[in-house]
């Protein structure tokens, strides 16, 4: 299978200055070779040179597109392939050429992913890497990206590993005892095995504990911005929007839709309910107000209830208080700026003092004091956590306790003193769960369903 | 001005395998280094190199994204200038991360196509050159782009220049004859004159000419198709559909929204009426019938009546048939599979015959047919012609026309022997309009106005 060499556009497709089509496979560099007139040959080109020249129609000779190409030979590349980029005008239609040319040599479509599946399958990259990789391109806050590239480099790998490393050990112990078995043995061995089950479970339980911070990284808390009409939801929207708003206008050719539905305060991404034309959407909010806002309430991950500070608690606040009641929640006093009419001891009664967060969404005071009872709320006070490994892969979480529960079961089987062939059993399973995180115990269909949720080109 | 250095993405954004960001200047590869961590250090990097590295933050430490870096020297770039294009993972946060480390060196955000006018201004390609790139990349058929390849390459300028020439040569014949005005020598260079216009002149018609063409090109021929409930029209666009959904759906990452408004019959270009949910409205006219299909006929240029040749002809079709005549129309007597009940004899009253297209838009025959005859009504029936020369610039258009109009003057005014001197004027008018085309008499406005409409990263 990896015998053959595959061709994808590798950047996003639209009008842009240029585009990029990459190529990975013993053949690449030869193939694309066929198609390309310039001053060097490519099979003769030194790794990681770039050529200028035209890809040409071998049959008309006729020039197709006039394109960069970059020769990176085997091992150094992204699949550890010899491959090769080339770099075309954007826009359909160039692209469309190039690739119809390189579709006619010996080289067929990559599938989603494949780039990818390449370089763990030939052993640079092992599987949670290569998950990684979907996480990066994906990634909506600044944060999750970070998170994502240790993992690219291998952070989560390692402490995998290390946790692999001390079941190894573990079932060394367990071999050695049942060669040579012995009660005074077999009972220490017991103990050994108790030992080193609880070290990994605690190792996986921190990683556990990672995993609801991860997800929130990722994908964001889904948010609902709730109120009486006219106390500032659509204003605290457009203020946290304002946030956001960095991240997309200064990227030239965003539109605003791919991920609007995204503010973020500070590194902390809020998912806001209602993706389809949430300004459109608060407006309506705005009209409709407490009914609408309760329906909202239930979806969401995170209530910002907001008040205006300005005037006396509406019997409708009240009533929006009762029901959000034990659910995540954090109360925006707004505008501040204003004399204050609100009596905050009614408030005491719903929420603790750091839930109550006055602002002025006007002026942007307390944007910095909403951050904070946010991470309170979902980071426990504490989002920058050094290490930036965060489990937030629903298939390694999965795995995690699996692997939890295999070890649950030897430590109980060791305090039983059950035969210690039957606890190896559970050892080796943890291991082989463990193992499937990084791809070493991975099944063929596993990677077909992993890599398939990869955009081509990848 | 050039000695700034500017950056841009270049790709279009989107979550895709990778994503590239253009640096150009004198200081780019030096910049660039101070953020870029590697085994090789870029500024003494030979061109045309690639490197692997990361992106990392001066002030942190931090590694920001893991990227391939290629070094191209000048002169040997784009611009000209020294370029350095730096590779990431595709997706938003991944190129403003990067983005906002290289705005915070001494380099700041290139303004929409700066790197072609650079490219421009330091003489490596001419401005019709430079305009030929957008339509590189705003190309919606294939034929369109090899026009505009060929424009990027100069087939244009060439043209122009040769013009140009002859021309200059006029002029030059003329300052002879102001030099030493002798009766004898002045009629005969008014002779000299008469003769140089009118050369020019038949160049100037012969590209004005192809301009009509050009403009389908690259625009497409506006079409709508109409006709009665249930003769085939919603069949017809996707069997037209089917052949453009081969330039879509080969690539991958596509969204179908972006061209779909345009279909292709081989090579030409139909830009179907109603750009939003063709298909949704296509239905909604198979629903209204002929009332809504009245409408769409006023705004096309090219008129496709379907006809279901299966039954006789009914009279709303006659009334529609009154509507388009005198109109670019073409009737298509569909189902051509079935028996026929249409009486073409009444067809040919208001059509010649090469215009009446039998066809089965199930079996997909007359296909070819619908074809020659498109071609016969917008190409004059040879859409292949040899040099694919096509003036499609609205502003070329406009210069051409001028230029021959001043040289009509210069012709008119050596026919009435009004002195050299004054004729002189013209045929330099006529010179400096040609020369506006590639730029060389291009104000500081003019190159503005063109650049802007690029996109960013160009």
């Amino acid at each position: 299978m990896l015998s053959d060499t595959i061709a994808a556009i590798s950047t996003a497709v639209g009008e842009a200055g240029i585009a990029v089509i990459r190529v990975s496979g013993p053949d690449s560099i030869a193939e694309v070779d066929n198609i390309f007139r310039s001053k060097t040959k490519l099979t003769e080109a030194e790794s990681h040179t770039v050529h200028y020249g035209h890809i040409v129609d071998p049959e008309l000779g006729e020039r197709v597109e006039e394109v960069l190409v970059t020769v990176m030979r085997a091992p150094r590349s992204f699949t550890t392939e010899d491959v090769v980029e080339i770099s075309t005008h954007g826009g359909v239609i160039s692209v469309k050429r190039v690739m119809d040319l390189l579709l006619q040599q010996d080289i067929r479509l990559a599938e989603p992913g494949e780039f990818t599946k390449r370089a763990f399958l030939n052993g640079r990259i092992d599987l949670s890497q290569a998950e990684a990789v979907i996480d990066l391109i994906r990634s909506k806050s600044d944060r999750a990206f970070s998170v994502a590239l240790k993992q690219v480099e291998g952070q989560l790998s390692d402490q995998i590993q290390k946790l692999r490393h001390t079941l190894v050990e573990t079932l060394a112990h367990i071999e050695v005892n049942i060669d040579y078995p012995e009660h005074d043995v077999e009972s220490l061995t017991a103990e050994f095995i108790k030992e080193k089950s609880t070290e990994v479970m605690q190792g996986i339980t921190k990683l556990l504990k990672t995993a609801e911070q991860g997800k929130i990284l990722r994908e964001g808390i889904t948010t609902a911005i709730v109120g009486r009409p006219n106390v500032g939801k659509s204003s605290l929207l457009n203020a946290l929007a304002h946030t956001n708003r960095a991240i997309v206008t200064d990227i030239p050719g965003t539109t605003r839709d791919v991920i609007e539905e995204f503010v973020t305060i500070n590194n902390i991404p809020l998912k806001l309910l209602d993706t389809a034309g949430i300004r459109e959407t608060m407006d309506v909010v705005e009209r409709i107000g407490v009914e609408r806002s309760k329906h909202a309430v239930t979806e969401a991950d995170l209530i910002l209830l907001v008040l205006n500070g300005s005037e006396p608690l509406h019997e409708d606040e009240l009533e929006l208080m009762e029901q959000i009641r034990g659910r995540q929640s954090i109360v925006i006093m707004n505008k501040m700026d204003l004399p204050q009419q609100l009596d905050k001891d009614v408030l005491l009664r719903y929420y603790p003092e750091d839930l109550i967060v006055p602002m002025s969404v006007k002026t942007q005071e307390g944007v910095d004091a909403l951050e904070s009872a946010i991470s309170q709320l979902f980071f426990s006070g504490s989002i920058e956590t050094a290490d930036l490994t965060y489990v937030s892969n629903v298939r390694h979480i999965a795995l995690l306790k699996k692997a939890y529960k295999s070890l649950q079961d030897a430590y109980d089987a060791a305090e039983q003193l059950i035969p210690i062939d039957m606890i190896q059993i559970d050892v080796r399973l943890a291991w082989e769960q463990l193992g499937e995180i990084i791809g070493d115990t991975a099944s063929e269909s596993l990677l077909d369903q992993i890599f398939s949720q990869f955009c081509l080109g990848k």
